[in-house]
């Protein structure tokens, strides 16, 4: 049996993963109707940037919709984010942001690309759970602020 | 480098994984607020099935918004599932369907739950794709329809 890990241990888990993992989940809408597509990212400034095609439906949901929620790929280690986006012009965008998701996709630069926007999202709320018994606690960001206090 | 798939063989491992796999991420959305959440599921007489709460952000968003995007986990073999949801009470779902949700689940019968109702979505598109070179030929089903000419 797994043992139920503590808010702070979470917490370090999910900044971890954040540095971490490749791919994340971006969930939007508009007019009732969902949109999901995987995306790379990165974790920067208490940031999740994300860079798309303009005429993506990504782009378009945000423009008028900036509510999104993200999460990692796994179900059985559940890692999801609420939190509000923003689209930005890459010439927007500090040059430090570049230089780390490029060194993170192996020389990828969004600059290069034919045509690209960046999706910088504030998170919110955070939520992660392994199992069952992680469910009370699941809650490690809240308005913004990582829950470190044991449950 | 990968073989890109023809489009018949995305149909099978599709069908595979619809069988197989054990979680999906469910997002539906309303007044522009997306949710995603990952579930059980059933591939059943050509839909999904999935057990929830009546209370839960899911049930509520599908009552009146039913357009749901289920994604599998993976973000290098995507498989997307574009659909019309429906909730039923459990009394009104056939037997079948139980039987084969708890062979799958090891026992775990929605009906004994505490409260649980039944989403079916029937898929209108599928996509599927594992690398850049398979983004053409991406949709493998359409209008409820497995595409199996090749592209």
């Amino acid at each position: 049996m797994a043992q139920t890990r503590k808010a702070a241990e979470r917490v370090s888990d999910a900044c971890e993963r954040l540095a971490r993992e490749s791919d994340v989940w971006l969930a939007t809408s508009s007019e009732g109707r969902p949109w999901l597509v995987p995306l790379w990212f990165l974790w920067h400034a208490n940031k999740i940037f994300l860079a798309t095609s303009p005429a993506s439906m990504t782009a378009k949901n945000i423009a008028s919709h900036p509510a999104v929620r993200l999460a990692f790929q796994s179900t059985e280690d559940v890692l999801i984010l609420d939190g509000t986006a923003e689209i930005h012009r890459a010439s927007d965008v500090s040059d430090d942001m570049f230089v780390s998701y490029t060194a993170k996709y192996s020389g990828s630069d969004p600059r290069t690309w034919d045509d690209a926007i960046i999706v910088a999202v504030t998170p919110d709320r955070i939520q992660a759970w392994r199992n069952e018994d992680e469910i009370p606690g699941r809650v490690i960001m809240r308005r913004g602020q990582w829950v470190t206090t044991a449950d």
